[in-house]
This record gives C-alpha cells, sequence and structure tokens, in this order.
C-alpha cells in the first residue's frame, strides 16, 4: 500500500507542478497525459496507454525515447509505495522489440530493492498479448522535497 | 564525413517518415522539432536547444524521459556517419545533474565502436557553461531498410 508523501506546503506545490509533468501532467495540454494507477494485489504501478503518430520515430513505431520516457515514469511511480519522492539517478532500456503506434499497450512498475535513499525499480511495456516488448531497471535518489524544490514556488 | 543511406524507394519514404519523428521531425508539429548537424571537425553530431515548459518533469527541470530521449537522438544521427540506419536495442542513462527547462543546452553524439552490425555509440548533454548534466550510452543495430519498413508505405 502505498505510504503518504510528506506534507506541507512545498509538497503541495510539488503536486501542483506534477500536473504539468510531461507525461503524467493531465494540466499539461501538450503532455502525454497517461494516468497510473497502484495495483494493490500485485503491489505495482500499471498504465494502460496507445501512442498517436505524434510520438513516432521508426516509420509506425514508437520512438525509443518515449518508450523509456515511459518506462522511467511508471518506474518512478513505484517510489510512491515507499512514501518518497525520488530522482532517476540512472537508467537502463533494453528495446525487444518495436513498439507500435496505435495498439494498446501497458507499462508496469515494480519495486526492486532499497537501500537507504536509493531504490532500485524495474519496468516492462506489454502489448495486448502480454509480450513484453521493452523493460528498464532504474536507480532513484530519493529527496528532500522542501530543500530541492522550495526555490521552485515562483514557477507556480 | 557521414557515408550515404542505402537509396532507392524505400530509404526515401523512411526519409519522409523522418520527418514526422518526434524529436527531429519538421513535419510533426506536435513534435520537439530538434535539429542536429554533423560537427565534421569533431566527427561527431550536435544539437543546440532550449525546452520549454511542456517537457517538465521535476518543477524546473526538463522530464528525465525526455533527457533520455534527446540522447536517444543524438546517439541515433552518429549512426549517419558510417553510412547505416539501425535501431536502439539498448541505452544506459546517467543523470549527473538536473536539465532546467528554458536554458541553453547542447548535446552531443560521438561514435565508439562498430562490430559487425553493432554499433556503440555516447551521448551527452551540457549546460552554456560546458558542464556535463546527463550522459548515455546506447547499443544499435543496423537494420535492413527495405525489408524492415517496406510494408510502412501505407502509412505515408
Amino acid at each position: 500500500m502505498p505510504k503518504k508523501s510528506p506534507s506541507g506546503h512545498t509538497a503541495r506545490m510539488v503536486r501542483l507542478q506534477k500536473k504539468r509533468c510531461f507525461v503524467c501532467g493531465q494540466d499539461n495540454r501538450e503532455g502525454m497525459k497517461l494516468r497510473f494507477r497502484y495495483d494493490k494485489a500485485r503491489d505495482c504501478y500499471v498504465c494502460r496507454f496507445r501512442l498517436d503518430e505524434r510520438f513516432m520515430g521508426p516509420p509506425g513505431y514508437v520512438h525509443g525515447g518515449i518508450v523509456a520516457t515511459v518506462l522511467d515514469e511508471v518506474m518512478g511511480k513505484v517510489n510512491k509505495i515507499h512514501g518518497v519522492v525520488a530522482l532517476t539517478r540512472a537508467m537502463k532500456i533494453e528495446y525487444l522489440k518495436p513498439v507500435p503506434l496505435n495498439k494498446s499497450l501497458r507499462a508496469e512498475g515494480h519495486a526492486v530493492s532499497v537501500e537507504g535513499r536509493k531504490h532500485t525499480n524495474r519496468g516492462e511495456i506489454l502489448n495486448a498479448q502480454g509480450e513484453v516488448l521493452a523493460r528498464g531497471e532504474a536507480l532513484f535518489i530519493a529527496i528532500d522535497v522542501e530543500r530541492m524544490f522550495g526555490k521552485a514556488k515562483a514557477l507556480k
């Protein structure tokens, strides 16, 4: 079950800013507007999505960078399970099969390990048949939100 | 000096599609529209860019996935030096410092090694002071364009 993130003014401000996140910000008119939900039974984060021609890399397929972007986001969501806000320090992506445009896809993020402030998570993108098309592993470092983004108030 | 890619109908079609690439496609109205140029003296690809709030991750900073996207693209451009079209097979990104929005940035892509169809390239994103904010290494596999994307004609 996800723990509550640290509350207070800065945390609220960060939540406001999160609505403008390129991937999941519902207030970012030009963003991807993906929705991620916590799957309690499987203790993981899931996003069901479909991407149009805007996100093209090779003809007919999603850009490799956008594949990495969705994986970064779904792996990042996993940090909520441990109640921390954390930034990506390193990420490894494997492209197993081309990820098609205009098809139903699923991204999943799972926790791997926690060592102090170091959170390691893994993610996958699967097609409707359950084949893994791409997978990632990332190291996130938990941060003190107040200290790092207190100064970002001016951006509200 | 970049070699010419294999020509013919499919190669032309792929070039047309490339104008719709999310990162560098000048015909993708909602894409990033970045421009990459070959630096002959340094035998590398360079892109000078600046990203606005649309690409936000943490408040005030570029989304980690978008950082990976720019690195994927600049490393991918390096394959042109060897005259091949190649797809990303694996990519490793290190986030050294947060990448700021609305600041002049530079991405660079360099060749590391070529073994048969395996092309390994590295990339960096630097700020105006020349500090490396993020770096990547990627393995690309050269493909037969005609064979892989001949079927994509219908997408034109």
